[in-house]
């Protein structure tokens, strides 16, 4: 089943393993005459790139992106945006051992089961390092998105527990500190408890929140493809992300209509809402006001704790996973979660603009 | 944009409106040879209907279910199964009202800014009646599944914050109550918190669970079509829903990667995990052992509490909702749940047919 | 496999079987405010129709279309749009015969292949009554067309051999003789052949011609998606056509470059094309003048002349084709090539809006 | 819109300019386990591979296929394979004249008016080296069907209307030549006829036939998805190829029914054809036969007679096109429409698994 696309319109296709030659993405669909240059992409690689803390894999990856097709003096030409970035440091022997045995909480024993053998080799395309072409073809719908005026924020809520406090929510700070935090009391805090956690060979979850402002009302369809469903099918498609809510999500299964319920304001634009308990998307499309989701991330399950498991010959085996690992996976994990939330909100655009009679007839008219 | 279809194989297209002539669906995709016939269908859609508690809107809707195409001799044909169901007690007078202000936590809002006007009767198209055509299909869906050994149970774990207590889980329970809840004694505490939620105009939101086993290792792919993806898109398409947790969830954002991560065991049909934080899945596909996800549904948007809005002229207006409501949205919804879990199945189950070359060779050596 | 659907973002689903309870269609993804009327739809029916003179089956099927959904005060919402036919005359009777054995030139052998059995009724799935869903389907795609001074002209061109002469084309002709043919002469020949044939027991094959104006350039996209290939997989899709070709199309293969391209001239409104051998679609993309293709339509194969076939027993027998068959398929199959050509066009106009970036911006200034 | 990716399972997306980086595909949904290195690939991109002939654009490319992701190992894994062809000789110098002006019969205008602007290097896009990531894809695909023994058989029947002559066929005699024909008299009669062409600056179309065999009864769904609709699409989407007719074609339509039917036979498999005027596909559905149909290639567009067009100021002139070209693209396009139909079978061959709940259960019962 061809697994490695997403989108509509806007339509990305994804390849690439751990140790293989290279990764990347196509980006096909996306509208001509966009201003599209490799330092674009490179910026969103850098951020999600290993190796630039010591809470990241110490794995050494330049990530320079290459882009092959799809663009002419400078602008995209509506045909496929070809975006490769080579593997560089792929130490295969590092994982030669693993080919052996199912590290818990990977994805090698269902490969196994799914297609008979796997590229053992860092995980192979079970590894996080296919995000890389996710984050390349999400900086071009970043792009899009920035010439329409819509700003997707980011960042990390919560590690193990500790959590930002929203009284110092300081957008600037998030690059500051290696946790991807908008509060730098927090990610001290949780620097201490990711080092406590790495002494002892282990791994923290996290929560990651995003807040988008700048979406026209309109985006997204009733039924299937509501924008709340495609963000949940977006977000809980990434690698170690166990859960989504959007606007008061789970808090909202504890409250009360007349609290859960936004009322509507008269507004200088028109009708606003008075809260955003909805996240900024009602009947699953969007409503003008700043849209909100968080994101469940469970801790890097490579550990070097000693943990039972099972080998392909069916022997129980105590293993311990050293090697190039980060001990939190939720900071890099939002730099994924802002290039799926782009593409989602880019493919929508572009689906919305068929959706009245009016607005085609305009379109037409004079071409 | 086509946003009523779902899923890739065995896909369905449902239609219609709160207040129109009939709602429906329409199934492609599903193999040949299936015994079904309408029984089948009608037991799912009466779970669903409305009027059959104090909890549900009293609208009185027989909900019957017509199969117009698709089988022949009571078994599938392989070609599209048309599911009719004729709306009966379509009491526009009751909404005449509402077609001239927005009301809160509903998307009339949006749907007149998307659509430039709407279907203000019942709420149209954005109506909970829309989901009688996903009922009807998820019941093709069902009926496959069955008779591949794969059980569904999906029911209400709490409402307004009362949860049922897992000690006394007890699956015939929960068609004996009418909030669809696993445990008596959580079920009549459940039942006098919303009386009185009722009595004060108000509704209350509620958290569904889901379990499946049975299903064989291999379902899902790699990347964007992952079998949590699809569970979180097929289940945050359903109106109410606000959030999404397979396995340990939001909790695994708390948790170490040594508590969170599931050891293998040695069992007799091959590894098996120890515990399931994973839920079922990893790497987003299906590892054999039971699939466990849930949802938040938030309270019901349409209280009698008087709440604030505005009207089409722009005016801020004081608005009191009466008419046919749940106060509870939850127990309803598990049915709907249950349905689109066995969509997501179904297709994953086709979908992976194909995902190895010497089973392709084997299925068309003799054919 | 979901094979019942057609289009991208105008999307629609047929049902229905030759002796089920009904026919019919989902429109998916139609723009919101379309003026929409079941007359709108019934007209292109009607044309369709059996029954309506000597050289289409007798059967007696009013036709009429229902509008279930999608639809409020005369308008359509955006939302699915359901239009039901019910089958009136169902004789199964006439076909209990063939369930035993295979028609030639029908699809009973390859049916029973791929499903194990079939619905032998009339032909089940695979009869000419599917079509009438598309016609229903393809009549809101005109109505869109309409609208924006898209302007298809469908016909008969030849019948067994018969062909018109271009100097007598009169397109008020179409309508006035039972052969759906531009010119009263040929069309009165072709009638006494097609008298002769059915006196033998036999039937006539022809070729219709689709000429289509208004069509802005710009439509269709490159590679897979041309415009030409979305005609030739939309045209090949209806049961009796064998082959299709675009502009010059097969004598293009004999021409010479210098005289089947067509030289650019100066117009008033930008360059067009001095000749069209193109047929309106250069590499793949509608250039803005006629578009033209033609599409073969095989004789009707139930005949009442015998034929040699097999029964399901493997035995050699003879058969003579009895029942309610029309002698000729192209006149009734040129309604339903229109109704495909309006789909493609219609989905192509929505596509092309999102072409370039600048008019995504324009659209998007002032919502 | 995403129109650069073709099937439903096995899905293929392709990318790259005539001039740009590099030109390839990504393959997306093959399954596991099948023997493929890049020599496999090499094959057919050499055999389609300009500068080979005298009948051939001068254009020196090794055309050297990198496979990047998807292999393990010599097999491929069932995760996307990226398959990457570096463009080296790309003279853009020959080309910067063609950005001023329209050529004739080439997609220059239509680009221009759909995207604004276009990458003038070649045609782009446009140009026919697009294919060769069609090639590499579609080798993949031929690597499969080999697997299930399914055999086809693709070359030039016609060039400028000088055919071959079935009573000398010989399928060696297809690469002896260098006009792709499986008849050696034919061949050189129209190389001479080439030869002339050229000489005047002139260019010659061709037909192209292919013949399928070992396909499987079942093969393609009903109505839209028929397996002749598909194939149609698949051909239509070559740049050149103006028409496409399956079995008899365009005879069809001047036959009578009882000349054009295929009667039955009782054979040592079952059923047989006694003749094949439906090309092997009966109601959309594969019936187990030879499978065959034929492409009308239009002339090279690029001549060097000199033609009269319009430049961007509006303005009439005329041009000569000199450069690297073909005189007859129906050669090198026999090889693209050979890749193509491998593509549509292959995908066939895997929607097809699913039609049946008896082979489903039977798949799943040991899983």
């Amino acid at each position: 089943m061809a697994g490695s696309s997403f989108g509509t319109i806007f339509r990305i296709t994804t390849f690439g393993e751990s140790h293989g030659a290279a990764v990347g993405a196509v980006v096909d669909g996306c509208p001509a005459g966009l201003d599209l240059c490799e330092q674009d992409i490179q910026y969103w690689l850098n951020l999600r790139r290993p190796g630039s803390s010591r809470f990241t894999t110490p794995r050494k990856e330049a990530d320079l992106v290459h882009i092959l097709s799809g663009t002419f003096e400078g602008k995209t030409t509506g045909t496929p945006i070809m975006l490769l970035i080579n593997n560089e440091t792929a130490r295969s022997k590092d994982y030669s051992e693993i080919a052996g045995y199912y590290r818990p909480g990977h994805a090698d024993y269902t490969y196994d089961r799914k297609y008979g053998f796997r590229d053992y080799r860092g995980g192979g395309r079970s590894s996080g390092r296919e995000t890389a072409g996710r984050v390349a073809a999400g900086a071009v719908a970043i792009t899009l998105l920035a010439r329409l005026g819509i700003d997707i924020c980011c960042y990390v809520r919560s590690i193990g527990g500790i959590e930002i406090d929203e009284s110092r929510f300081n957008r600037e700070e998030i690059l500051n500190n290696p946790l991807y935090m908008p509060d730098a009391a927090a990610a001290r805090e949780a620097e201490k408890a990711l080092d406590l956690a790495r002494e002892k060979g282990d791994s923290l979850g996290g929560i990651i929140e995003c807040r988008i402002t700048g979406v026209p009302a309109g985006l997204g369809d009733p039924v299937f493809e509501k924008l709340s469903a495609n963000l949940a099918k977006a977000v809980c498609s990434i690698g170690a992300v166990k859960g989504f809510e959007i606007g008061s999500g789970f808090a909202a299964a504890a409250a009360r209509g007349s609290e859960n319920n936004d009322p509507f304001r008269a507004g200088p634009q028109g009708p606003a809402k008075a809260s955003n308990h909805a996240g900024g998307i009602l009947g699953g499309i969007s409503d003008g006001s700043e849209i909100t989701f968080r994101a469940a991330v469970k801790p890097t399950p490579s550990i070097s704790i000693p943990q039972q498991t099972v080998n392909k010959k069916g022997e129980e085996i105590s293993v311990s996973i050293h090697g190039r690992h980060d001990p939190v996976i939720a900071p890099r994990a939002a730099v994924v979660v802002h290039a799926m939330t782009a593409l989602v909100l880019a493919d929508a655009l572009l689906l919305n603009m068929t959706s009245r009679a009016d607005y085609i007839a305009d379109f037409y008219k004079n071409r």
